[in-house]
């Protein structure tokens, strides 16, 4: 136990929202009130964003009942950002303003929840601060339904997105198969560079009825042998059912649905979507069957409804983690989960990885997980994602409609 | 009372699937299996193609508790058809093909459950087996998502759609306000002809948040003025969710998805689709801010994890009430939703109508119901709409994804 550090926390959401993000909000939020070494807890207004704005949000004048309902409220309560922060020997322009709002504020721990990209913030945040002789802890708290980052054996908001677009697919299969005439029908799930969303679909078909074939940015996507493999299904059974990851791309890295979109988010990804509707047509071209794309857009990642109780618990208690160790000394670390299996169930252990291991690398599908045709993935998957999506959440009503946190955001002065 | 019927009776599904049809399945199957005049349970694979087919399923083979699990099973267990029955003084064709076949199995009772085009075929077929003399009784079940059913308060997988809607609009929501820079969010929500879905979005910005702007089929489309209203949110929050109908037309009747697409279904509706981000580059286009077009889709009507209890209990007791009247001697009706108030307290009074009555016709919402400025609904919606999509069912659930129902369907020979 290192000596007691005295001062404020704050805390901050980063990147794509999740269905959980908001539970390790609360994570955070509930165990800094509760330290007694952190004198106020504030909530970044749009992430890194709202430190350079000086804009931050007293989370100590929240009423607790309200705060608890974090936990079921999907999306970045907060706010989020895409900021890009440089490199401190490049341009420490936004590292000295973070200082002075860290002293303004007398913050002394700062905690920040995100993916690869927000563990780079975290950790360039960290050296900064050491390098300069401000003592400040800094934590990661891990996010993404991507569920790429490095080092952690899953991410809190994959298990919630595995879930829905299991049940979804589930549904949607049932759907796309009511008539008798022939039907093909091709769903676009998120995952720029890993395919562990559009692998998830996998669990539809194992347990009801599911994607035919699933399409991984893993592997370099073959158009001719997609047709193909299309039409063997579809020959046989006059109905296909097509997962595809929306980060596929041809041998040469470009992606399959690039000729459609030119705009580029902040950190120089190429922004998709659209591929669904355009591999319908050429799908449609080439068998003259019915073809339907589908693209389950913002609802597989903010789609609370259907978040998994594991996951929710999970993401509430590697925020309380990241408090916890930062309180007792720890910094630079962000918190990740082991998988171990006791008696043969899943348990989820906590450990702590230095942040630059994680930063800005990315986990993909193990290649031994996939099948050798290349698409649909084998047991091993199933039983990697099973455990996660265990447990419905006991969601507040009201109406019959979800009850939300409703915050007061006041802002520090 | 009248005379006791003795024979076998045929239930068929017709049109869209919706998450509560196989409730009306069930409702159907479970009564005629406990009535005593009904020899055997035959369902038709694909509704009246199954008859014409001389494919039937004998639901009497079927494990009761699979049966009960159509309660919470998506879509149309049977199969669907969307098959345009002709009229039987043009062609008889059809209508001698179906006597053959319930004169084959003595059928002696028809269930269909579907929309307009379904009663009007139940109807066309009640008045052929009365004019050949042919004793069977023709009951119709209401389904529609799109709650265009003429002298019922409403229809069976509607409150479902809309709750699912709601929800959905209130997590996007969510989403779409993550971020400090201005974004535009419209969403297609499903309804040909008349708004009802469309217009349940509004339950989302009641009860918690969603959409600033609703446009609906039931007034004409104006571009000019659909970018004005965005432009002076935008120009006010920098943040715009918008819904729309599919159905959303222009004063001289075109869709205004309808540059789109040109392919017809067999009823001769045009097929809509890629309205949200043919609408969405109008937006991009006229304001310069991000856009973000999203479709609904197939999960508003398969949605079965988000239905409402209310929709399943009712779907349920139009199928049992449909055999319970017919076995007591009535035929040529289908089954409707008359509103009562008790103390206050929504409940739902069956009652009867003579097919024809139904038989394409359009229900649209009133337009006193609409706002002025034609981009909203006002609260006789919301009351209207409440009370139907409340309540949670307790699904069936196996590894943590929906249980669904695993029919045999053994065929009659």
């Amino acid at each position: 136990m290192s000596e007691k550090l005295i001062g404020s926390c704050i805390f901050g959401q980063s990147g794509g929202p999740t269905a959980v993000i908001n539970a390790s909000a609360y994570g955070v939020i509930r165990a800094a009130l509760d330290a007694d070494e952190i004198t106020t807890v504030y909530g970044a207004a749009n992430g890194i964003k709202g430190v350079l704005e000086d804009k931050l949000y007293v989370m100590d004048e929240e009423d607790p009942k309200e705060l608890e309902l974090l936990l079921h409220t999907p999306s970045s309560e907060l706010g989020s950002c895409r900021y890009k922060i440089a490199d401190p020997e490049k341009d420490d322009t936004d590292y000295k303003r973070i200082l002075e709002i860290f002293k303004k504020y007398n913050v002394r721990y700062f905690f920040y929840n995100g993916g690869n990209d927000s563990m780079d913030t975290c950790n360039k945040i960290s050296r900064y601060m050491e390098s300069v002789g401000y003592e400040c802890r800094v934590m990661g708290v891990p996010k993404t339904i991507d569920n790429d980052l490095f080092g952690t054996d899953h991410c809190p908001g994959f298990p919630s997105a595995a879930k829905y677009i299991a049940t979804s697919c589930m549904e949607m299969n049932k759907d796309a198969r009511v008539y008798d005439t022939g039907m093909v029908t091709i769903v676009e799930i998120m995952g720029r560079h890993a395919g562990w969303l559009a692998a998830s679909a996998a669990l539809a078909t194992e347990f009801g009825s599911g994607p035919d074939l699933i399409y991984l940015p893993e592997y370099d996507f073959d158009m001719e042998k997609f047709l193909d493999d299309i039409c063997a299904v579809y020959n046989k059974t006059g109905n296909v059912f097509v997962a595809v990851s929306e980060g596929i791309h041809y041998a040469d890295g470009s992606f399959v649905s690039e000729a459609k979109t030119a705009a580029q988010d902040g950190f120089g990804h190429a922004q998709l979507g659209g591929l669904a509707s355009m591999l319908a047509n050429v799908v449609k071209e080439r068998t003259g069957a019915k073809v339907r794309g589908v693209e389950l857009s913002l609802l597989q990642r903010c789609g609370a409804h259907l978040a998994s109780a594991t996951d929710v618990s999970e993401a509430c208690a590697a925020g309380k983690e990241a408090v916890n160790q930062a309180v007792s000394g720890v910094t630079g670390k962000m918190v990740a989960f082991k998988r171990e299996y006791e008696n043969g169930n899943y348990k989820c252990v906590m450990e702590l990885l230095p942040l630059e291991s994680v930063a800005n690398y990315e986990k993909k599908v193990p290649l031994e997980w996939i099948n050798e045709e290349q698409n649909g993935v084998k047991h091993e998957f199933i039983d990697y994602v099973l455990p996660l999506i265990q447990g419905e959440p006991e969601l507040p009503m009201e109406h019959s409609l979800p009850r939300y946190a409703r915050l007061k955001k006041i802002l520090a002065k």
